[in-house]
């Protein structure tokens, strides 16, 4: 690529396929409501969120674009901030900045494209998913949800302050979310994994998309679920029921996966953890809990255009 | 593509290299706040500007993304038009819509991603013109400018309007700008093409950019420049000097080419016009006057963040 052309280049490795996403970063993001995320945070979460999109397809990352738009009161330096971070998580990850654009526009808005290789045909769909799958996170869930319920709930001053370690730890779940890409040469690669899907949106929600595109049902053990430490210390404070932060407000960047058993189940794989199964069809997603009888699904995703985290916050 | 998985599935076609560019529409757009470009017109728009891109890089379009992100009070009929828009145009080239991300923000905010393919290292820089070149574009310029100083002058009511075949084709040029993709597996394959840019920042700008990367000069014959018809009427009767339309504010999406002479030039291919020559080093853009005396670039490009095309008129 030259800098300054029209376009930038990238030579296909031989026999793969291109996959391509783009995400947006709400400029309602609490985090940056909150006063919680810099510049250099916002880029690179922008960078992370779309690679974790080419890393859910079990391609590897090859570059990132970026488009901003921006008031003309923008601070040359909070852009810069926003460019390192951006380019230093794409970085970390084998997606250099190849492109981008930058406009004005009546308030900040940021957008990034990512692209990455894979395989010819094999690239990880949402419907892969068969009768007898199991389901399987990548790792713990539900920081994220437990961090946008603390500091809604702190800021309002409804409840007291966690330790400070607890709360670091919340802030890194809220600011820094890191895409998985470490899996894509291991887990994604092995030939039990027959679907994959980020959890950008809840589990509860990315559990619901999964089964629709599978056409099958799902069922998941409550007590299976590798919920965060920090998430019962939430609950508890907040008065918001654990399996509401847990299935509900995504953006952990974990993955969720789908694994057949017949082609041998790496259990322990990367922090693998199994919390379910693929069952009959078109029932959606069923919680067992430790009665064994199932429950509707608790809490709900993020909903674009109507989420206000404040609603899951009890007395809120 | 699965609709619905985190990313989209692009095959490369063997050999070739991916062109990748992104383009947002700045949705201060003077066409929207006149009034005088629809939602199918914006997400028309948004497609021809990402796809000349491509095609000023000799790349064949393959696919797009949108980006898009939307007030709660913005008309889900709006967006259907703004969409249907873009698939539309993206079609026309060969582009069809493979991917997208839809979003909450504050003010309405579009962009779009377009991917395409290239032999290898068959790519068309800007930095490729070489001593002796000759500068072309691939169709008449100006028409857009004309448009903008017209539709700003007439809305203040300082000038009379122009016939409606005038007013027509003026709005054409404003509101559809239509990428020359048909120029691709004609002249942009051509071996004599050394360089291509488009002209989407003003004939201008676009000539000092295409210098500077090549670190040479270039020296255009004023009476050369195919100007479009209505930029003589809009230059009558707003005062606006002519050559200040024609080199100033861009979006006609036509080609800047440099041609090398050794190889053959096809001078009437696709209604191409020799404009220039790629001279000395170093001296930037010099403009021959009928007397054959250089003189300074007239007009100037369309400069985000500080761009008023009512500068331009007389008396503004």
């Amino acid at each position: 690529m030259g800098v300054g052309d029209d376009a930038a280049v990238l030579q296909p490795p031989s026999g793969m396929d291109m996959v391509i996403s783009t995400d947006r970063v709400p400029t309602d993001l609490l985090a940056l409501q909150f006063g919680l995320m810099g510049m250099r945070d916002l880029g690179s979460y922008l960078a992370e969120v779309n690679i974790s999109d080419i890393i859910a397809m079990a391609a590897r990352p090859a570059g990132l674009l970026l488009n901003v738009g921006l008031p003309s009161d923008f601070l040359i330096s909070d852009f810069r901030e926003v460019l390192e971070g951006f380019i230093e998580a794409g970085s970390s990850h084998g997606a250099p900045l190849v492109g981008g654009d930058t406009t004005y526009a009546p308030s900040p808005t940021f957008s990034a494209t990512a692209v990455g290789w894979v395989a010819h045909d094999s690239a990880l769909r949402r419907g892969g998913a068969k009768l007898g799958d199991r389901v399987a996170v990548s790792g713990n869930v539900g920081a994220f949800g437990a961090a946008l319920v603390y500091f809604s709930a702190r800021r309002t001053g409804r409840v007291n302050s966690l330790s400070s370690r607890t709360e670091q730890r919340l802030l890194e779940a809220l600011v820094k979310p890191k895409a998985r890409s470490e899996l894509v040469d291991g887990l994604l690669g092995e030939p039990c994994v027959s679907g994959a899907m980020d959890i950008t949106d809840g589990l509860g929600q990315t559990l619901s998309e999964f089964a629709d595109a599978s056409g099958m049902g799902i069922d998941v053990v409550e007590s299976h679920i590798p919920i965060d430490d920090t998430v019962a210390e939430v609950s508890e404070i907040t008065g918001t029921p654990l399996m509401d932060i847990a299935f509900g407000i995504g953006l952990d960047l974990e993955l969720l996966l789908t694994l057949s058993p017949a082609a041998g189940l790496p259990e322990e794989a990367g922090g693998l953890t199994l919390i379910g199964e693929v069952v009959e069809s078109h029932h959606g997603v069923r919680v067992l809990r430790g009665d064994g009888r199932p429950s509707p699904l608790p809490g709900r995703g993020w909903q674009h255009f109507q989420g206000d985290p404040e609603d899951l916050i009890a007395g809120a």
